[in-house]
């Protein structure tokens, strides 16, 4: 007993003041309540709620009074240019499709040595459902030229990184492009985008981290060579080192989460759980067009395949849930999963020099014990 | 020149990996990831854009399926006591208002020690349109009994803070409760509120500080007595010492918050701003029902009027704007609000045990060239 009474203080206190742990920067918290993260337990909705959705920003929101100022511009080496408003954006054939997008720095706050960015726990994952209609359809009226190698995004919002003042601009091969995935968007769960969000418009590229989905989208330029912007050299790259040139971010990994059971403890997040049976929940997704095969929980040192559920459609992430018969004590939950190739989530990422591309499995810290109703 | 960018690099660069400053634990880091503030940006909108107003939940945001099976059971002291469903509240007189909130945690960051909690920066503020009904014609109707001292308003939201396990629980007194300010609130601009709103019902105490705005509200009961519970008396109380017994956190002090001008920085949030005349920008609010007076613009070391628009409603904040031309060079911007009653925000506010309450001026690093465009 006594010994369980220390065990839960180390759960579910605070931490003391005289051992802080690893230490972060206040320019990264600076970041950590500018951006802002999915809540865990929003994993029960299929669809995460409006306001929920993890939001990065690398600059500031532009702030854009009304859609009817706003026009789509299509260029560069392209046969016939295009220049659309909203509303002849929105008379083209539509779709609607519930999309699970995840950032690419999702779990830097546990890469060590970190990168100093924006320190993501595990929370830079969600799932919407966007309205808007095929990029591919747009691109092919302009009669691209034959010597098109890429296509340009270029987002409203302009700042400074590494030193340099750019736009946000980001580029997909004329092959990825024209996938009939891709989506201009302009509705996120049947409202207009929020500013936060890209309002009037922005791309949605389903099976990509999340840089790819450029918002406030103003122009896309055809080119006849490999784009070489900031944010598409300079930065989101899997690099193993300084000397690195790096190798660029795409599809999003396999990985899952847990909607953590039982009550939360304010500061730590660690969990207090009544013994007995629980149903423990989550999601799992995996980019690229590669379906979710598997997942397993961890429950202490034993894994246990879980139940996987049908995702909602090809883009959208799939729901797990397990029984588990807790008893009193502290327990480690995890959650793992596997793709259809293969490719299982590693109990710890290997170390990436951005901290790009974390899928560690999750872990939750529980203290279960009786008669807490 | 050569010193001009040695300036500018300090302004805008990322900190460097072997000069950390001052430093974070990841506890904070995680609850500055699930917490959200505003954008700074969006202070040019009257009314927060949804899913920026700024967010603290202390516990996970209970999972409510549908409107139809709640209840608020008003209780305790009473001679007539209700259990009133959704479309009972809906069918009172209802209000609709423009309310300005304020964590009371706000600028926790900045105070030394500082208190193990959520690091705000200055972001945790923002105004909504909240539409609900009247709390105290609700509770007029119940017959409250002549001992009542206090109204306790219980959320669904439940957890381990200091080691205890509660539900979150706040009190007003009954002079309080009864004030025809006070709403009880199913709709947040316009549609529904999100479940981390306080989906499907919430109270809003316009001119105090967030906490009293309880979520997830049900149930409301009558005491002769001042409420105990953990989150009246262990924290939400200004603190000089760890002895000190505290002083009950209550309405918002005067305070103000500029939009930075120009272009951000990724990782300072400092300003790259191109040379000329510049309109400044930002909100001034105060509550308790006490109106601000005036706002001061600095500009460097010296402070000038800025022009004060009137606010939307009694609880909603102040515009105001300041045109600074902005000459070449380094600038550290700065505003100060001050009330009718003549209270002005302090450069610097003294220091708190928790971190709360903190109206010291907001600052804004600002690196001014010319030839952005």
């Amino acid at each position: 007993m006594t010994t369980n009474m220390r065990s839960k203080n180390t759960i579910l206190n605070p931490p003391s003041k005289k051992h802080l742990g690893e230490q972060f920067t206040r320019a990264e918290v600076q970041l950590a309540n500018r951006n802002s993260g999915c809540l865990l337990e929003s994993l029960r909705h299929d669809v995460t709620p409006i306001g929920q959705h993890y939001l990065l920003s690398h600059f500031d929101v532009p702030h854009v009074e009304s859609e009817s100022d706003w026009s789509l511009s299509v260029c560069g080496l392209v046969g016939s240019p295009l220049d659309l408003s909203m509303q002849q954006l929105k008379d083209l054939p539509q779709v609607c499709r519930e999309v699970t997008l995840e950032c690419a720095g999702n779990g830097r706050q546990f890469s060590d040595p970190r990168w100093p960015s924006m320190p993501w726990g595990v929370e830079a994952v969600s799932t919407a459902r966007w309205r808007g209609t095929r990029l591919c359809d747009v691109l092919e009226q302009t009669k691209p030229d034959s010597s098109v190698v890429e296509w340009v995004f270029s987002g409203a919002d302009r700042g400074v990184d590494g030193g340099q003042l750019h736009f946000f601009e980001r580029s997909l091969t004329a092959a990825d492009a024209m996938s009939p995935d891709v989506m201009l968007v302009w509705e996120i769960n049947d409202q207009p985008l929020p500013p936060q969000h890209g309002f009037p418009l922005r791309l949605v590229v389903p099976g990509w981290y999340g840089m790819a989905s450029v918002k406030w989208l103003r122009r896309i330029e055809a080119i006849d060579h490999a784009f070489e912007g900031y944010q598409q050299v300079s930065t989101y790259q899997y690099r193993k080192s300084d000397q690195d040139p790096g190798v660029p971010i795409s599809t999003i990994k396999i990985k899952s989460l847990m909607a953590p059971p039982g009550y939360p403890d304010w500061s730590t997040r660690n969990r207090l759980l009544e013994a007995g049976p629980v149903e423990l929940t989550g999601r799992a997704w995996c980019g690229g067009g590669v379906a979710v095969h598997s997942v397993e929980v961890g429950i202490d040192e034993n894994w246990f395949p879980a139940l996987l559920h049908p995702a909602n459609n090809q883009h959208a992430w799939n729901r797990w849930t397990f029984t588990w018969d807790a008893e009193p004590g502290q327990h480690l939950l995890r959650c793992r999963a596997t793709d259809v190739e293969g490719n299982t989530q590693p109990l710890q990422a290997e170390w990436d020099r951005g901290g790009f591309g974390n899928n560690s499995v999750h872990q939750v810290n529980v203290w279960v014990e009786t008669g807490l109703a």
